[in-house]
């Protein structure tokens, strides 16, 4: 497990095996099964989770009950409600376990410390953002600009082995249409 | 003018009169009129834009000539294309001035050497970054969430000086609305 965090690192800034020994200090290990919510609207968003294996989800619900789903994560992603984590406020998205979870937790002083203690962690986690953050940019103008049908193909295209692993209705809600028609989409 | 680039850098860090002097030298100061393109769809990303007066905005045209705004960018806030700017790929979007420009730029070389060669500044663009990807998330859920009213009314509150600087039309474009739909919700 902690291979997946130490090599997740490396993709981006060299780091010795006696340096991920102190970083792997910041983070605590966690399981969670199936269901399970880490972080809950409207309460404090303690901790960021990187994904060593399972699936989840980061939504909200709507006053008339309808999910929004803004991201889902599985090995190897970074999620929690960043809105919350990253402003130290209460939060504004539920984040849940949609398979039994391995995560590696840090909670919002840590991580702070981290940046603080490591210079390369700022690094890495600075680069981590800016690519998040043109991530999240393509994913604005796809909701601004694409059909239903295109944002379809392109969630196949981005992430084929999701697909498998989350239901019609939950995929639905992360395109913003209706289970009817994604139904429609896919033939 | 370099005040107001020291001032936003001091938001966030502390830095010395001496420590801006050398930050400065990683900018070049520069003079846009109304109108101008600063990044154009395919072309290379060379620069990210602090914007010490004027206004802007990041957005693009889809196949049928319909525009979409991603972005405005007045005193104070940063534009580019990020992805291209990031990732140092061809742009996907256009940024141009919609009123004469002063902006401070920066090269994806220099913002590297500034981010290795100053900790500060890393620490900087770190949590800059952080909290640009708040606000894109935000976005996203009022984009899944919100109704064209709601998202209208939204913006009313959080730029109440945009309001006056930009055309119903670039508005309607930004908000993802057609001019008369918007026209029937400042009612």
């Amino acid at each position: 497990m902690e291979n997946l965090l130490k090599n997740h690192i490396r993709e981006l800034v060299d780091i010795t095996t006696e340096e991920f020994t102190v970083i792997k200090t910041y983070f605590t290990l966690q399981n969670h099964p199936k269901k399970h919510l880490l972080v809950k609207e409207n309460h404090p968003v303690n901790e960021m989770f990187f994904v060593a294996d399972g699936l989840l989800k980061c939504g909200t619900m709507d006053n008339s009950g309808k999910e929004h789903i803004l991201q889902f994560a599985t090995q190897d992603w970074w999620i929690t409600d960043f809105q919350g984590f990253f402003r130290q406020e209460n939060a504004s998205l539920d984040v849940q376990c949609l398979q039994d979870c391995v995560l590696f937790a840090i909670s919002f002083e840590n991580f702070e410390s981290l940046c603080r203690d490591i210079p390369k962690m700022e690094h890495f986690f600075r680069v981590k953002s800016n690519l998040g953050y043109v991530a999240l940019q393509r994913r604005i103008m796809s909701l601004m600009s694409d059909t239903a049908k295109e944002r379809y193909e392109a969630f196949l295209r981005q992430y084929p082995n999701l697909f498998q692993r989350i239901s019609k209705q939950t995929l639905a809600n992360y395109l913003g249409v209706t289970r009817e028609t994604l139904s429609r989409l896919q033939f």
